[in-house]
């Protein structure tokens, strides 16, 4: 790849509108290991075959594209993100990591290569919502999995272990890490899905840490009953439960710095207009930046949602689903990138991610890695159709990218 | 038909229980204008038929089982209700009040006939959740059907005209009223679907009014954004909205005597768990003894709606759905019902229907319309599989029907 910066960037833009049009509705739709991810899959592999990368797909269905390093027992140098994204989601979260990664490989290729060998790699399954669960594919990879993995299920009754054999991926879900040899560092570059960075008018931020994040189902059962002939004050009514919740949740998260607490979806039974609800699920996603606060608002929240179900006549079945542990990037690839950004001429900014990402299973699993977030405009709106980042913010990540990453592969 | 009330009440259960197989799931889920319902209307016309009853079926689908009258020029007495669910419903609800109808007239025609022709009626879809509005079947026999009715749509996409059309029912609704003359009176026997009687140990109880009620539509808009990224004080979260207006909601229903507020379903979008909602619908079924009681609910309501949307950064837009006026029984075949509760032996408990049922929507239309409660037991549910009355109930209202019936069309 030759080219300014800026040309560069407009070929990833372009690449970025393209997977955006498959399972476009409002925004786009390309659940993971659905079929709309499939078809980023086999688009980008086929990009990576005519930068002249090497293409494998490991066990876990994670996509690899390589370049052969001068040094044939050096550990590999990885870069990239995920193609899969939430309902309706934009056009920069996951594949701006795994596009600008294949740029940044193709240009160290063209210019002949590195020591290290270098992989672009896109991750499957990173987004929770289809099966409650994410970061799929960078759990396979170092040999995370569940147990119960196979069988979750998605909001059409798909199982997970039917979405992946029915992808031709094998018959189970791989046991043990999907790869022979764990990277010798992993550089994934995403779009910061928040304004920070657009209010310090910076277009890269270097991560300094991942914030530990918990997801949590609360059952509130109460009784049904006709709408019109039970008296307010005879009823066990579980919206009224799960709403005392919400709120409880939402106050828990506004009390503890650098906290927040979403409840996405709400399951209510039988859901009929004129039946008092008998039980409602909530879906809570509750983050924090440290272990202790993370702690502090799940109990916040359960016990919120506890004394919601008492008042309200009901009770509650608290189900923890997942659970991250905040982990700090690692000095030698962050450095990388701190040196690369201020080479570029920018301020070297700092920040954390308020984010779950690939990066953070590769990291809490050892491997050294580090993230570049790329500024988000639109006010930081993410996992949306809005979702925004100007084209000098791509063009700024392309000059950093290519040169961190060959610092890292020599 | 002969035999004594207990064993014409075990033939109701009987027969209440081929009904409740129809559709069954965890209860029975017979929509209205839609596959299970029409099963039922079809079992019962064949009941109506072996009872010597001549069968029709009017332009809005109703059915109709009719026996002549010695007087060829008197106007009817009507007696049924409803054979349609809501989701997951019980065995009594409508049902019942269509079968003791049934029994009724099998036991005045056997005995011989009375001066006026009687009609035992099936109204269709009375419940509301499957298109957001009921009482369609008795809204079309006085003409009521609205403008925007045909294009009502279900969960499945399905709008109400196309279900109504696929039942061989016709190309478009009826416009008017689906019978040439009015009755002359119509008695509606049903469950009571509370607690009421159970505390008074009373198998029935004569209706004196029917509540008034508004379904309200209230559409929460805020913002979508990443669960992880967007600080607790930048977010517009349409589920917070919501929660605050279940609350005010439920608040403003238990500030105001004999008034109740559900809100049954809430519609998130776009239902991600790790997603800040951008918007939420939430419906609200309102209910007032009296008019002046159900406007300040509905403005408390609403009030409480606009206060949390501006609470949470979120605007709302409000949209009344339907709503029925509080109605008075008539009288007089109000009277005969009570004066055969005494002939039986029974206390004569006068009580208010928090429900809204078919006899609300010919009363309101001006036709003398009564309601005979029978009791609910399982502590008054409805709406639900647990759904419950003690064939001693079904026996006493036995008893009562078919001589209140007799005296009306005499």
């Amino acid at each position: 790849m030759t080219g300014t910066a800026e040309a560069r960037a407009a070929r990833i833009v372009a690449r970025l509108d393209a997977l955006f049009e498959i399972g476009r509705a409002a925004g786009t739709n390309r659940p993971g290991l659905g079929e709309g991810e499939q078809r980023a899959h086999e688009l980008v592999a086929g990009w990576m075959r005519d930068a002249g990368l090497d293409v494998r797909v490991d066990r876990g269905g994670n996509l690899f594209g390589r370049l052969a390093g001068a040094d044939p027992d050096a550990a590999e140098v990885w870069t990239g993100s995920h193609l899969d994204t939430p309902p309706d989601g934009g056009r920069f979260d996951g594949a701006l990591g795994v596009v600008a990664g294949l740029d940044a490989a193709e240009a160290i290729l063209r210019s002949g290569g590195a020591r290290r060998p270098v992989a672009v790699v896109a991750f499957r399954l990173e987004e929770g919502p289809r099966f409650g669960r994410g970061v799929f594919g960078s759990r396979a990879v170092v040999g995370e999995l569940e147990d119960d993995e196979a069988g979750l299920v998605d909001a059409d009754g798909i199982t997970l272990g039917q979405a992946f054999t029915a992808l031709g991926l094998g018959a189970a879900l791989p046991d043990g890490p999907t790869v022979e040899r764990r990277p010798a560092c992993f550089v994934e570059a995403h779009i910061e899905q928040g304004p920070a960075l657009a209010a310090r008018r910076a277009p890269l931020g270097v991560v300094t840490s991942i914030a530990g994040m918990a997801g949590i189902e609360l059952v509130f059962s109460g009784r049904r009953g006709h709408a019109g002939t039970v008296p307010m004050e005879l009823r066990a009514d579980a919206v009224a439960a799960a709403a005392g919740f919400v709120r409880a949740a939402h106050d828990a998260a506004r009390g503890l710095p650098g906290a927040v607490a979403t409840i996405g979806r709400l399951d209510v039974l039988p859901g009929a207009t004129n039946t008092i609800p008998g039980e409602v699920t909530a879906f809570a996603d509750l983050r924090a930046p440290d272990a202790g606060t993370l702690e502090k608002l799940i109990a916040g929240a359960v016990a919120g949602g506890e004394a919601a179900a008492a008042e309200a006549g009901c009770t509650v079945a608290v189900v923890p689903r997942w659970r991250y542990e905040p982990v700090a990037m690692h000095p030698e690839p962050a450095g990388a990138l701190r040196r690369a950004v201020a080479a570029a001429g920018l301020d070297p900014v700092d920040i954390a991610s308020g984010a779950g990402h690939d990066a953070q299973i590769l990291a809490e699993a050892g491997i050294p890695s580090a993230m570049l977030f790329v500024r988000s405009d639109a006010g930081g709106v993410s996992h949306a159709p809005e979702e925004a980042t100007g084209i000098d913010a791509v063009a700024a990540a392309v000059a950093v990218l290519e040169p961190a990453i060959r610092e890292l592969a020599a």
